[in-house]
């Protein structure tokens, strides 16, 4: 048990990359002088979220601590290290200070986070979290196409691409805009649907929007025999999808 | 056509109410001393955007150009103050000043703001449109429960509610979240709905998030009777998600 006031954990999200898409509150947090937190792949290495910062320009606190989370599948192997980091991060909570747990995105939206608040208030319900919400990638990503991600009676989905063609397929239907996130490892399948069904016209590509490294790419056929970075998603908009009536109070939808 | 430099229509995101969520590059353009235009639903009348700009202390500009968007359903009249707006805005573009369009949320998501992008590039391909992304209500309304959005292998559905019970019950066997936004006239037939799945554990009612009068509701059934307001969403996380596996290189859903 804590003797003094216990300190406040923040997931501070940080937009995707720009650091121009922080938001007033999380730069506000950034410079109060509170300690960082942030997930690393091996110590040593540095973190995606952390470069945003540093890009920035802010100033770094005396307090920085790396959380080790390994690239693993291992579910059990890698409960392990969230344990080990919310107990870092219990113990300098404990002792009063606040940290700011950094994180690319929206720390609500795919986040590591929201890993480490659930084991967290698992070891102790009584800490205090606060979540700063932040832009999401795709958001960012439809600013940077020019083309919006749904008008006002839009609908939209959002999935890892990983579920594979045939999950896409059976979803387009129903959705105007279809969000495909790491879509890396099926880039070559997504190009072949996308021309099988002829949406070229509405599918743009986009990899670690708002970095300097950021690649947009209209005709994803280009993009056949390579390698897109882990960070990069698809953005899939349908001109066929079935629309159906709204209902008492709302709009209707004008085809 | 226009006889100087021309200037650039920016699509201002603002984050959905609270002015804490205005990003870094929102905030700079906003106290630029550029001008800014936004919508009202009468003359004379506030927009949303604008007053969470007033809330956030910022001063404002000299040039001030409410555009006159009324609600209502007749697509062709509705066309008509579309075309008045951008013809407002190319006029103060081609005398060489920039003007920045003031959207609550993400100008890229439900926005209004495109709606003039494409009437105004429709009157002058030439002219220059910049869109700055911002927060989103459900990321915010999510940051506000403590409760993610998504973990790393779920999937999410965004819709108006308004295309009924019939079809939110059919897209939740294939979402882990479900966020349905403009709630209100659907708001009895959704609650019976996540009373009879049993969702209400996973259902959370968010009313104006970030601004004075936000209201958050977990137990849903005590909206039953009331009148929400028009901005009120709902996240619904749907635990009996039909898991497939995920394809080659990507993560299995360990369940």
């Amino acid at each position: 048990m804590c003797q003094v006031t216990k300190g406040t954990l923040y997931g501070l999200s940080l937009g995707p990359g720009d650091p121009g898409l922080i938001t007033r509150r999380s730069w506000e947090l950034l410079n109060s002088g509170r300690g960082w937190c942030y997930p690393v792949r091996a110590l040593g290495s540095d973190s995606y979220a952390h470069e945003i910062v540093r890009r920035s320009g802010c100033a770094e606190p005396q307090r920085m601590v790396p959380l080790h989370f390994p690239m693993i599948h291992d579910q059990a192997r890698l409960a392990g290290y969230w344990l080990a980091a919310a107990e870092q991060v219990r113990e300098i909570l404990c002792s009063g200070e606040d940290l700011l747990f950094l994180v690319e995105g929206d720390a609500s939206t795919y986040s590591t986070f929201s890993h480490l608040q659930r084991t967290l208030l698992a070891l102790d319900p009584t800490l205090a979290v606060e979540v700063v919400a932040g832009v999401t990638s795709y958001s960012a990503a439809a600013a940077a196409t020019g083309r919006s991600l749904a008008d006002s009676d839009d609908t939209i989905a959002i999935l890892p691409a990983g579920y594979g063609v045939a999950t896409v397929e059976a979803l387009l239907p129903h959705f105007d805009t279809l969000v495909l996130l790491k879509v890396k490892p099926l880039i070559e399948d997504l190009i072949d649907l996308i021309e099988r069904l002829q949406l070229q016209e509405g599918s743009y590509f986009v990899e670690r929007v708002g970095t300097p490294e950021e690649r947009q790419i209209h005709d994803v056929a280009t993009l056949r025999g390579t390698t897109p970075n882990y960070l990069s998603l698809m953005i899939i908009h349908n001109p066929e999808r079935t629309r159906t009536l709204q209902h008492r109070g709302c709009r209707q939808k004008s085809d």
